[in-house]
């Protein structure tokens, strides 16, 4: 069900992250090591903002529905995008069909959302959970993924107010809908959105066994860590991922984040908090 | 915004209407002489039902986003399809995105349907009309079109029991909810369903200026009016067409289906009747 | 680097093969338990002759550039096809790019053709080998892989009057050509070629270390294998398959074809030669 | 057969000139006024050096196949690209298929080149234009069009030395080889050509009677003509343009270039030259 990437920081070529490590994102579609499918190949997007983007600058959004392993087209804008946040994804699809719509990061004003997991048994929630979102916000919903739902919950339960209040109620009203229709595990997932600014990133599920997620070690650590690697010298001492999967091997690099947490990313660096769903 | 057309007589080969004519529906992909829209390269779509096929049986449907003047799967396929009863569409978006799930015919169950038209300011009456779906049906949507939603509200409305009825009901919901949403002209456009057996082809709009809409005049006839024409010959005495527009430019051969009508092709041939919303 | 099939008999469903077995070949396009490649998501293609074709019969082509596993055409399709003799092939590209003309099988007047493996660094002999190609034939390699080029040097060398002169020839002049430009193993991999009555399947490699090849047992001794078995009753007594890996795990119904040997299945059933390159 | 556009000068968002204008290329791949063609349906391209490269930058390249005037990916990446050189072409397949690989521009090391046109008869050509490409350039060629042949060709004769000299060597050669065919009208159309500082622009064919070519006034001087003019706002005082045909219909603003002419924009600004085949 999907892998991502979320990076912040310098200014930073894409492809240091998509194209350029042993288990890049790119890499990933095709062989996953820790994903719950091996194959991600039903689809790709990537979100960035522009370098000197202010606050509320709208990102740019590719999306493709090809492999990406294959794809020319990811290839040469990966190489081509120099940016200090941008939100990347490789989807497998778990039955809503292969169509640039529903390939994430999805897009709502100045935010970018992206998700690796389902909503259980979508088909029996889809209807209720649809009819939830925003009126106004409705037509705004162009795929047919339990994800880009999910995603207008959250923004219509305050999004651009209050990050973290806003995901916990979305999740909230997938699990009480979920239980009303008699899903066992309503929810499954890792999400991660952003404002420009910060990137938010959750790990839940209702079973408490949830998909995986890392954040990368400070760079400065890091450096000292591995003083001879070379392909450090990309990153600035600001850089920062959050990521479905570590990006290689070496040990340390990457750190898991716990179930039932978010994660955030900011200025400040890296901290997380307990995630704690009312339902 | 799209040209059709309909099939039923003897298994015919589908690249007789679909390819080798003057104005065949490919061709009018690229250059439609009588559309609101010249090109329609924004998908395509055809769904047949076999030979031999019996009431109840489901047909297949095949669909592509890329525009049919170039396509080398349409033609393969339509030199290979030789059906009783077929229907074939070729898009020109009004806004939903151009993805497999937009190209019509629509399927359910032993239905084909397919619309050359639109429910004006989709985005004005798109919730509601979704909500009046049917709740068992909702998942079914796939799509992002209007004319899915069309279909599916004619289901809701009986379209198994009485298909004229139930498209009455499904246009008059239209007309309520776009007039109560402040929409001048909520419908536009010709309609073609399908059992398999018999073809019902609606054109209405509520402006009274509905999108062209011709049907075949019998083979028999044609043969007298044309007895040189040797294309005739893979031509069945029962086979008829209704058609958004005339395949080639021979008088007599296509006549208009008048304003707010509905036109009947079954075994005895065609018939119309008029076509009154209550609206 | 690719998996296929290829059917011969009682007209079948494609899909019984296509779809519903246990590793059938869309099942193997997400996952191969035996081939080269796990992945085999670069291109689904297949060429079935119609039922009731006589001698020199053009059979048709598709050929779709997406993933098999999701591919919904590829579903309408292969249960929609009713045919004698089809091939079929999912492609795990290696090197020429993802589209519809690098697709397998290939068509040249009533034959196909499909090939699993690869000329090694093509990029050398390349030049030479479309060089060798007949200067008539040359306008008709519309794709960029190594397995078309190998296909118009067999109808080069004859393929319709010997085609396992011409198979020969091709394969002789491919190690030659490799090796006068310094490639160790020219060759790879298995090749299927029919006139839509008789199909020969070739499994060979400069190195006898080859892809895999499988051919079925006959359908009567499989009854009796498994006479509980109701999947075979869509099967005919004159059905036969050579494939890449068996579609199934139950013993006994697949047989290997032994490396550089030439399968032959036509009226008669199976039989197979030797393979001898000159070179 | 296409149209195309060539932009130098201060770095310029993409859109102003893909999107946001009447004729822009996004409107003229839906509706050329000037074309051979009506609709460029048949792929997408966009190549640009970032800005602050220096001499010898690698291009970033975008194709896509789909029709460009709704491709949401076209529109996202027209708004992100800022460039002081790009090209952008929209095609019409005039026979060699619709695939990626067959999109214009396309690239050499720090070269891009396009071409609206063909060579005439292709087929009966493309055998002795192909092996007269310089054997090392041979496998770089991956696509099946004239146009690709073209630019391979002004390479083996020394573009990267003498771009003038090397189109002028390798139109004698179309002239020269097609004549021995029996080609009556062997080279037609428009080509840019650029190494990411100057544009070499050639309207050329054997009849004289060559697609049509535009280059911009000056900006200053443009300034002049339209004071009140807010769209000039984002152009710079060196922004210039050769173009298939008028971005708008604003009298003074193209100039056409006339038949059998090499225009040549650089730092300098444009002048032309005459172009004569030797042939």
């Amino acid at each position: 069900m999907c892998r991502w990437l979320a990076y912040s920081g310098e200014p930073l070529r894409a492809s240091a992250v998509l194209l350029d490590a042993t288990h890049s994102l790119v890499a990933q579609s095709l062989d996953s090591p820790m994903g719950a499918e091996t194959v991600n190949g039903d689809g790709f997007g990537v979100g960035w903002y522009p370098e000197g983007a202010v606050a509320g600058s709208i990102p740019a959004v590719f999306h493709s529905v090809e492999p990406a392993w294959n794809d020319e087209n990811v290839r040469e804008l990966s190489r081509s995008i120099e940016s200090p946040l941008f939100f990347s994804h490789v989807r497998a699809a778990a039955g809503p069909p292969i169509q640039r719509t529903n390939c994430h990061p999805f897009r709502w004003e100045n935010w970018l959302f992206m998700h690796n997991g389902f909503l259980a048994e979508f088909a029996k929630v889809k209807r209720d959970l649809t009819f939830a979102i925003d009126p106004s916000l409705y037509p705004h919903v162009t795929g047919t993924t339990d994800s880009e739902v999910l995603f207008h919950l959250a923004i219509t339960h305050g999004l651009a107010d209050d990050p973290v209040a806003a995901l916990t109620a979305a999740v909230d009203q997938v699990e009480r809908v979920g239980r009303d229709q008699g899903v066992l595990f309503p929810m499954q997932g890792t999400i991660a959105v952003t404002d420009g600014a910060t990137i938010w990133a959750l790990r839940y599920s209702s079973q408490g066994r949830s998909r995986t997620l890392f954040h990368s070690r400070d760079v400065p650590t890091i450096r000292e860590m591995y003083p001879e690697a070379e392909r450090l010298s990309q990153f600035g001492d600001h850089a920062q991922l959050v990521v479905s999967e570590p990006l290689n091997d070496l040990p340390g690099l990457f750190i898991e984040v716990p179930e039932s947490t978010i994660a955030i990313l900011d200025r400040e660096g890296y901290h997380h908090e307990p995630f704690r769903s009312a339902a």
